[in-house]
C-alpha cells in the first residue's frame, strides 16, 4: 500500500547485520586509534552549504523551510557540521581534537549502483594539528580499517596528490587559464577520451603543446619532474608537504597502499592539502570507493580562530560493492545460544530457565506464540538454535528436561536444578 | 557564525559516551532476546501519517515536497515504517518477526526539558503472535532493559491497561457519550482538579452522579469491579487479556514493575489491546518516560495479511532525565591505553610500538601534531592515557625506551625488544 521513496533502503536483519560488523570495524579501528565519538543532527541550516559549497552539492540538497520559516536541509555530508562543532567549543576542546562518527546522509542524485539517495559513512576527523603525521594519521586508520575488513593491498589503493599541485603548476605557465575548468578537465580525463582530454585543456587556455606536455607530467605523477618544471614556491611547498605524509605514511604502516596520482582532484571545495581517493585495485568498482584530505581553512571560514583539519569518510555503500567483489563481504549470521520449548503449562519453569541463562548474557528464545512442539522446533532452527531445552510437563513432574543439540539431533534428560545450575554455557556435551 | 538549529543537539564525546552506554545495554538486552536488528530510512512518504494517523503526530510533521514532487516526511515514530516493512516481506519472514533499532527521530514540537525535535529512540516489537506471551515479552524486555541501566523497582514503574476497558466501560453506559472526549478527560485527570476533570466526563455525556463513578471505578482499577459493572463481553474479554499478559509478566520476571492504572491511555491511533507507559515512581520526572502496547490492526490496515503486533519504544531524553535522577546516569569515561611519547626523531620505532599495542586491540594514541615533551605529556594526561611509552633519542640509541605509570608518575627503563614483547597488555608492574 506504501512503498519506499526511491533511493532510501530498508535493511532487514540479514543485511543489517553484515552493515553492522562493517561499522563495528570501522569503530572499533577508530577507536584503537583514540577517536571519540561524536553525534550530530540530521538537519541543519541550508545556509552552511548555499553559501559556500560546490555547486555540485548544492543541487543534491534535500531541502525545504520548517515550520518557523527557517531554510534548512538534512545534511548531504559531515564535514560543515564538525567545522561548526569545533567553532562553537573552540576553548574548551583540547587539541588536536579527534572525532568519529557513523550516520546516514541525504543526497538528491541519480540512483545506481552503490549510490543511494541516503547513504551511510564513518567520518574520522583530526582538527588542530597541521603536521603531515595527522594526514598519514588518517590515511593509516583508512588502511587499518580496510584490512581490518579483511581487504589487502591486492584489492584496494589510495591515489594521493594535493590541491596545490595541478593549480601550482597550471599557474606557472606564462598565460590565461582558466584554472578551474582545467581541473574539471583531468579530474574528467580517465572517463574521455585523449583527444577530448587535451580539447579541454586547449578549451581552458592552454596551446595544444602545452596541453599535450601538461597532461603528460600529470599522468606520470614524477615530484621532482612536477616540481622542476613548475619551479615555484607554491608547487615546492605542496610537493615536499605530500612526500612528508607519505614519509610518515611509511612509519604508520599505510604507505604501501598509497600511489601517487596527480590526476586525483576531490571535487569539494574546501580541500586545501593532500587529498586522496580509494580505489577498487582491479577496477571493477570503477567509481572512487571514498575519499578524503586537508581542509585547513574551512574552521576559519566558519568564524572560528585558524584550525588546521584532515579527515576522511569511507562510505558504506560503495565500500560493501568492493568487500563483496574482493569476497570479503561480512555474511549474515542469525545465530541463537538457546531455545528453550515449551510442552504443556510449562511456561513458569521454562521463563526460570530463559531468565538464567540470559542473565549469563546468552541470546536465548522462548515461545511467545503459542506453538506446537513441531512449529517450535521449526522455529528453533529458522533460528539456528545451538542448544534446544524441552520443558515437558511429564519431565518436569521427574524434575527434568531435555537438552538437544541441533546439529547432531542427539539429546538427553537432566536435572532442572543442574540446568544451567553452576554452568556458564552448558551444552549437551556437559551431561554426556 | 552559523547555529544549530532549535530543538537538534549536538553529543560532543563526553556526552556521546553516555549516550552509547546507554544504547548498548538497550541493544545487548534485545539481542538476548533474540531480536535482530533492522536499520530503516529517515525519509517516509507522508501520506503513512497523514492517511489516518492522530493529529497530535500530523501537526508536528518535517514534510516537505522532494524535488520529484513526492511529498514525504522525516518520520516522527518507527511503527508505520516497520509495519510497511513487514508488509513488503511477509511472505519471506518467519514468525514471529522480532526487531529492534536504535535512531533518531523527528518531530516539530515545543522544545522543553527531556524533549526535543530530534530525539532518539531504540524500538522493539514482536510481530506475528497475539498471544499474552508477546506482550510480556516488550515488557520483560523493557524491564530488563531498565534494571540493566542500573535501576530499581524503587525508580520505575510500567503503568498498564487494555485500549477497550475505558471504552467498554463507556460503552456501558446507556446513554449518548462521546467516547473520544471522556477518554481525553481520563487521559488529562492527573493535570486537572477532581472538579475540571468531572466536567469534562459531563461535557462528554454522562451526567455528575455518572462522571462521579465512572472516575472513581476507573482511578480505583479494581480489574474485577469493573468487569462486573461494565458485564459487557468487550469488557470482560479486555480484563481477562489484561490479566493474562500480567500473569504471563510474572513467569517473565516484568511483574513486579506493573502497576493496573486505567487511567492510561496512549495517545496513538493505533493501539488495540494492551498499553502502557513507563513513569518515574517518585513523580520527579513528571511526564512518561515511554510507552508502548499492542496494534493488532495496522499491518492489515497497510494492506498486509492480519498480524497481531505489539511494541515499546524507549526515547532516550527522556530516560536519560530518569537515569540522572535515579544517580545511575553513565558518566563519561575518556580511557586511554597507551600514550607514546616522541623526543627528537624516534618517529619510526614510536609507531612500531603504536601498531603493535593496536594489533593487541588497545587504544593508543601518538603525537601528530609535532608537540614538545611537556605538551604531549599534558596531553596525555588530558586523554587519561594509563601508560606513557617515552621513545627517546637518547634512549633508543642503548635499545630502550621509557615506560611511565600515569597513575603513580613512577618509571623505568625497558629494553624496546621487551615492549611489548610476547606481553598482551604491559604495564609498568610488569618491568619491576
Amino acid at each position: 500500500m506504501y512503498d519506499r521513496i526511491k533511493g532510501f533502503r530498508d535493511f532487514y536483519p540479514g543485511e543489517m547485520s553484515s552493515r553492522r560488523a562493517t561499522t563495528d570495524v570501522l569503530e572499533e579501528t577508530a577507536r584503537e586509534y583514540g577517536f571519540r565519538e561524536i553525534g550530530t543532527p540530521a538537519v541543519e541550516r541550508a545556509e552552511m552549504w548555499t553559501d559556500k559549497s560546490g555547486d555540485e552539492i548544492v543541487d543534491e540538497l534535500y531541502s525545504f523551510e520548517d515550520q518557523s520559516g527557517r531554510h534548512v536541509t538534512l545534511t548531504p555530508e559531515l564535514t560543515p557540521t564538525v567545522a561548526r562543532m569545533v567553532v562553537a567549543k573552540q576553548q574548551e576542546l583540547s587539541k588536536p581534537i579527534k572525532w568519529v562518527s557513523t550516520r546516514p546522509f541525504w543526497r538528491y542524485e541519480q540512483v545506481q549502483q552503490g549510490r543511494y539517495r541516503e547513504f551511510y559513512q564513518t567520518n574520522v576527523d583530526i582538527f588542530g594539528s597541521s603536521e603531515p603525521e595527522a594526514d598519514a594519521e588518517i590515511l593509516a586508520w583508512a588502511a587499518d580499517a580496510m584490512t581490518g575488513l579483511g581487504l589487502t593491498g591486492e584489492h584496494f589503493e589510495f591515489r594521493i596528490s594535493h590541491r596545490d599541485i595541478l593549480g601550482g603548476v597550471l599557474e606557472s605557465y606564462d598565460v590565461d587559464i582558466d584554472t578551474e575548468a582545467a581541473i574539471r578537465a583531468v579530474d574528467k580525463s580517465d572517463k574521455i577520451s585523449q583527444v577530448e582530454y587535451h580539447d579541454l585543456l586547449i578549451d581552458a587556455g592552454l596551446s595544444a603543446d602545452q596541453a599535450a606536455e601538461f597532461a603528460d607530467l600529470i599522468a606520470e605523477g614524477d615530484l621532482e619532474a612536477v616540481k622542476a618544471f613548475a619551479d615555484t614556491e607554491r608547487v615546492t611547498a605542496a610537493v615536499e608537504n605530500l612526500q612528508n605524509v607519505l614519509d610518515a605514511a611509511e612509519d604508520f604502516g599505510a604507505r604501501e597502499y598509497c600511489t601517487i596520482s596527480l590526476e586525483t582532484a576531490r571535487g569539494l571545495d574546501y580541500y586545501t592539502g593532500v587529498v586522496f581517493e580509494c580505489f577498487d585495485s582491479t577496477g571493477e568498482v570503477s567509481r572512487s570507493i571514498f575519499g578524503g584530505g586537508r581542509y585547513d581553512d574551512l574552521i576559519e571560514s566558519f568564524g572560528g580562530q585558524p584550525t588546521p583539519a584532515v579527515g576522511v569518510a569511507p562510505g558504506h555503500a560503495t565500500l560493501s560493492l568492493l568487500l563483496q567483489r574482493a569476497g570479503v563481504w561480512p555474511e549474515e549470521e542469525v545465530t541463537t545460544d538457546y531455545y528453550v520449548l515449551q510442552i504443556g503449562d510449562t511456561r513458569a519453569e521454562a521463563a526460570r530457565i530463559v531468565r538464567d541463562l540470559r542473565n549469563r548474557g546468552h541470546v536465548v528464545e522462548t515461545d511467545v506464540a503459542g506453538r506446537s512442539f513441531g512449529a517450535q522446533l521449526n522455529y528453533a532452527d529458522s533460528i539456528n538454535a545451538e542448544t534446544v531445552v524441552i520443558a515437558g510437563e511429564q519431565d518436569l513432574e521427574n524434575d527434568e528436561v531435555t537438552i538437544k543439540d541441533m546439529e547432531s539431533g542427539d539429546q538427553t534428560q537432566v536435572s532442572v536444578d543442574a540446568f544451567p545450575g553452576d554452568l556458564e554455557r552448558p551444552t549437551l556435551s556437559d551431561f554426556e
